[in-house]
């Protein structure tokens, strides 16, 4: 091809690619700004804490947004069949309280039991669901449940005692998902 | 136009492309790097944590990163007028207490206000702002404060309890919001 | 050159842009997506909760995503030369224990000791890395270890009561990092 056409062929490609690359990437970017992925960490296994992976996954769910909830530490127990109906509030160093009370009354027998018939009330008056509802709307709209091995190991507890949604994975599992999400959540 | 040229343009083209693809996208990828937005949940109320999503939402604004914090659960207390003044640090359940003390001790009456006024003190003596004081760099610097509507229901505070610079909102909202975000912490 | 000639070039080019340029970007963000940062803040002192962003960032490593942590508040005591040996499991306030306990036993002088015997040997049993060895791995992978500045100032912590391989910064410094990053946990 004759030098003097070939410049020409490539001043004009450039000349597009300014006006055309901005457009079609910030397209392409917006495209895949809109798939999003959430990733939470459940770490603790107190009624109030157990809350809120299950709401922000299932609410991600009905966003489209597709969730996955890794269970570790004491968050195991939200998986688990035998304590997940009964996960209760500590009524001690949590000076937030909604009824606050002191220390030293908070330590007292049966002030847990006590604090957590309070919370669960609270709950069932403004419909909030329960965790084992919860935990139910997520499996229905597919968000990841994967219990960590490594607790299951260091707290004795076999895969039977869990619930049968659930794959089981390590911290390699959870980065695995994680580098995929914009969200990405520690509770 | 002829065949042969036809072939050559398109040769000329997709060489040109080569060359230029990567480096546009990779200016494009990292304008859009540069323009981040942050999300925070606080959802503790002690005195200790209410620090760390101001600092950081406050310390965002001035690297002109967009965030906003979701209060939800106990992190409702540092909205409310009358709580927020009196935020507390626990001196129980935490083997870290710059001043260390044994769990028996902590629980005693006096011990909470002790452990607070400790805090309150480094704090300013250190010229570290006090809660007010971030809340208040965090709504004159455009931060997005939201409540937490179940929170509310739940535990009976109203819109009035509550400063004025804010919006209420639920999950969704704060999901919303996040999924334009590439930093995300729950506190 | 000819006005008809160079209307066809045109044409020529956005036909070859149309097809090739949604590929192309398509590529570059994936290879984008590959390449992962992580962005950890540590600001918990106990045993328990000291192990999640040292697992997760040695985890990270080992995948070729590159990460950093923030230490905090408590989290400081990670890096304490003479407190990490001795990181702490509270047996109060928290009703997900694997061994459950009464909170009024929790606070007796030795349960605190106790507990911590007993997750050590848990951990030891199962071959899950110390405090320590975890640190060591984090060093030698390039996990970039940064002590919070207003804690240091705060709790009146000197550089030299840290270990060496460390820096030390503030809330701007781990903005920035994270703000080049896929996944961000507070922990």
């Amino acid at each position: 091809m004759d030098k003097e056409i070939e410049r020409q062929i490539e001043d004009k490609v450039k000349e597009i690619l300014s006006k055309e690359l901005d457009t079609r990437i910030a397209e392409a970017l917006q495209k895949k700004g809109d798939y999003n992925r959430a990733a939470f960490i459940a770490s603790k296994g107190s009624l109030d804490m157990a809350y809120p992976p299950l709401i922000l996954a299932s609410a991600a769910a009905a966003m489209d947004i597709e969730s996955a909830i890794f269970f570790t530490f004491y968050g195991l127990d939200i998986l688990h069949k035998k304590k997940n109906k009964n996960l209760k509030v500590p009524p001690v160093a949590n000076p937030s309280m909604p009824v606050p009370m002191p220390n030293i009354l908070g330590i007292l027998p049966g002030m847990t039991a006590m604090a957590t018939m309070m919370m669960n009330k609270w709950m069932r008056d403004q419909n909030v669901p329960s965790i084992q509802e919860l935990l139910d709307a997520c499996i229905e709209s597919g968000v990841k449940l994967i219990a960590c091995q490594m607790t299951m190991d260091v707290m004795g507890i076999k895969r039977e005692d869990l619930i049968d949604e659930i794959e089981v994975g390590g911290a390699a599992t959870f980065l695995e998902w994680a580098s995929g999400c914009n969200i990405t959540l520690f509770i």
